[in-house]
């Protein structure tokens, strides 16, 4: 496990071009000064033999573009090696964008033609038109969801608009299609006034068996969600819910693992925006009472008199104790961290005042609320945002399968039953047998999570009467 | 050619399945049946040998459902044949929706998703957030259209609302990727609101390439259209401009037919709505002089009083003349006639009445404004909207195409010099030695048609400078 520097990974790996002279240890000569540059070879490719020259592809993994800029020179520095150009894979891949379209019937005959379009298609409409309902069974309407972002605040890179979000939406969709087959449509939005935002979702509506709202900026992102709530159709805001719902999934087994129970532990959230009021919430309805909210300022409390209604929630819901003081002040003795904030804001000390076995989730991404170097030492169990350390909280392990259930029963909205069942079956994916500090929620490529939660969530949507298709 | 009655086609087709006794001349008591009930049997498959019984399907086309449910009735009554089920064709290819979407990349490993989603899409991200026009090369801007509705005025259906409208705008969207490979997708409004329908085609553009507006009914859709030509990428009302296009594309060949010049002749219009204000001022373009519109009460001049703003444009911009009277006393002495209006408007007297070589373009649809029962033994060329009659007027040869050669060249608009480019390149496809009464516009199916189109399209767009890429 690396980390004392920014792990490989292939997002930043490039593909090189070179003509090499045709001699013994040549090609050793540039593998040798890729990896004196640290960087990893990964294919060689021989593109062509020409006379006395091979023309070959390399692909090199790099840490990050100045890295792979630093690597290119010193090829290029090269006796006997001509550079003739490099590609860049991830820009490669997203060529054209990454989703299209694919009819799921021919159109190469006037007989396909007749039925598909005109004049056969006008009898599906009048049926349609008769009973709405059948929108979901004659259209793409049931297995169709609108990713919306305004572009507001994408990944780590803030506002960045709607033009630049369009590759975060994309992927997204690729994710939906991939792990639930649901066939997802990114919008983004040239505007980020409420009011038009509300206005657009609710007249887009029709065609899509529900909507998610993604990468738009609190407090914006809960009054547009809890407006959209009048629509028929579920409105998930997965930045708030998802990571609620993964983070809830993670805290369950966690606390199986240590074997606490959720009445009798503390926890402390540093992070009041979008998702560290979703997670205090969901983390409330395991059972906890005494959870602590932070911002930059420290506890949430009801004496505080600088608090927005996220907040004001806080100090009316949470700690029962009404502690004050910083964010080290009352983590001490906490049984469970959860960071949803900014990098480094703890350290070793802070955990080591924790209560026994510390649970430390540290979420902000790319650089976790306290550095698994320092944490791993004196943690029972630690979670973060990334990749490349055990038990990743990732939302891709939620939205597909909360989804896929919704769509599967025509569900009019996502509950907070359906979220707890969402969590529950993942947590469920993990074996009690198999369940360890470095395994407490499943890999986001485990094919069995996504199913197990559309099972789970569906069950939850019947039981509490917002499913319109109650048969298999 | 069957005009006696409604042609038989694919989208009335059912399929019975039944259990017949295994007895020599059993199924032809039943193929016999069908015939006798006017019915036309297609497909027969044995589905199942069983003890004396054998389970069937056949396909059988019929005119109508009320046909179907005749022969179904007749079926029935036979003996030795038990009626098991029905289908219908039409509603089966529509179960689950017409179109879903595709991953164009794979997303099965980690190093897979580093790359299309975290962290690697970042990079993506921040390129476009540096150059938005970047969009165009690395989302599925470049390839992508809206098609967008309210429902309003859907086929002849008219205002059957968002829902019912999906069945079409799926079908269109299947249409632009048989046709163009263009990745369309459907989106139908929650509302009919001219001023919140603008609103929201801007605020969901970002995304798209660009927008294809449908069935919104007149006179909204003129004042929709016009004020979102204030966004940087085409906005095109196929129901008025698709129309106007085909039905240019053969007036050229029809006048070549006939030997005779735009600038001579005499074209009178039946229709003032959406399509027939676009024909008239594509028909202008082609250097006719003398057009006169009609409404329901009849030729449009200055000194009628009771005209709205396009019946206005008739007015001021048509009719040099300023001729008065019914549409049958304006259609006297006419080269040419187009119908985009109701049935039977006209009859054989009335075409008698125009002059040598009269052309009828009847394009109501499904019941044209004259019947070509009617209408072939005196025209000199005739088409309709109807695929059971030659040269069918059918915007599938135009959308498509111009589309394509839109986004090829990234257009920011689609103006009357592409129009036209289009309607001279359908016109094109039809080589001068093969023109002929039946044959003045290219098949729905001629593949050559749309590349032609796009080729021609992307020519004018760079000529008239509004294409933003301008190499191949």
């Amino acid at each position: 496990m690396t980390v004392s520097q920014p792990a490989f990974n292939a997002s930043n790996s490039i593909i090189v071009r070179l003509n090499i002279d045709n001699k013994i240890g040549m090609l050793a000569s540039v593998t040798q000064t890729i990896s004196e540059m640290h960087g990893v070879v990964g294919a060689i490719d021989l593109v062509q033999p020409e006379a006395g020259v091979l023309v070959r592809d390399i692909s090199i993994f790099t840490h990050d573009p100045n890295h792979s800029d630093q690597i290119v020179t010193a090829i290029k520095n090269l006796p006997g090696v001509e550079f003739i150009n490099f590609s860049d894979r991830t820009f490669l891949i997203h060529l054209g964008g990454k989703i299209c379209i694919q009819n799921r019937i021919p159109v190469k005959t006037r007989d396909d033609l007749s039925m598909a379009y005109t004049p056969g298609v006008a009898r599906i409409c009048m049926d349609i038109y008769e009973d709405p309902e059948d929108a979901y069974k004659l259209t793409i309407k049931g297995n169709t969801v609108a990713v919306i972002s305004d572009g507001t605040a994408v990944l780590g890179l803030g506002d960045i608009g709607p033009k630049a979000a369009m590759p975060v939406m994309e992927g997204k969709a690729m994710l939906f299609k991939e792990f639930a087959n649901i066939d997802a449509w990114p919008i983004c939005l040239d505007t980020t006034d409420t009011e038009e935002i509300i206005r657009t979702v609710k007249a887009i509506a029709p065609g899509f068996g529900a909507i998610n709202l993604e990468d738009i900026s609190a407090p914006r992102c809960f009054e547009i969600e809890k407006r959209l709530l009048v629509l028929d159709i579920p409105v998930f805001h997965d930045d708030q819910h998802g990571t609620a719902v993964v983070t809830t999934a993670a805290l369950i087994n966690a606390l199986k693992f240590v074997n606490k129970k959720a009445e009798d532990i503390k926890v402390v959230v540093s992070g009041a925006g979008a998702a560290g009021t979703a997670c205090s919430k969901m983390i409330l309805q395991l059972g906890v009472k005494n959870l602590i909210g932070c911002d930059s300022k420290g506890a949430i409390h009801p004496k505080r008199n600088d608090l927005n209604s996220s907040k004001r929630w806080f100090a009316d819901s949470t700690n029962p104790n009404h502690n004050s003081g910083t964010l080290k002040d009352v983590i001490a003795g906490a049984d469970v961290f959860v960071g949803v904030s900014a990098p480094n804001v703890i350290n070793q000390e802070d955990v080591k005042c924790m209560g026994k076995d510390p649970i430390v989730f540290a979420m902000s991404n790319p650089d976790p609320e306290i550095s698994p170097d320092e944490a791993l030492p004196v943690v029972a169990v630690m979670a973060t945002g990334r990749s490349d350390y055990p038990n990743q909280i990732n939302n891709v392990l939620c939205f597909p399968g909360i989804f896929r259930g919704a769509l599967d029963c025509q569900a009019s909205t996502i509950n907070e039953e359906m979220k707890l069942a969402t969590a529950h079956a993942i947590a469920g994916t993990v074996k009690e047998s198999h369940l360890c500090a470095d395994y407490i929620i499943p890999s986001v490529f485990d094919s069995s999570v996504a199913p197990k939660i559309a099972k789970a969530v569906r069950d939850a949507a019947i039981k509490t009467g917002v499913a319109r298709r109650i048969k298999g």
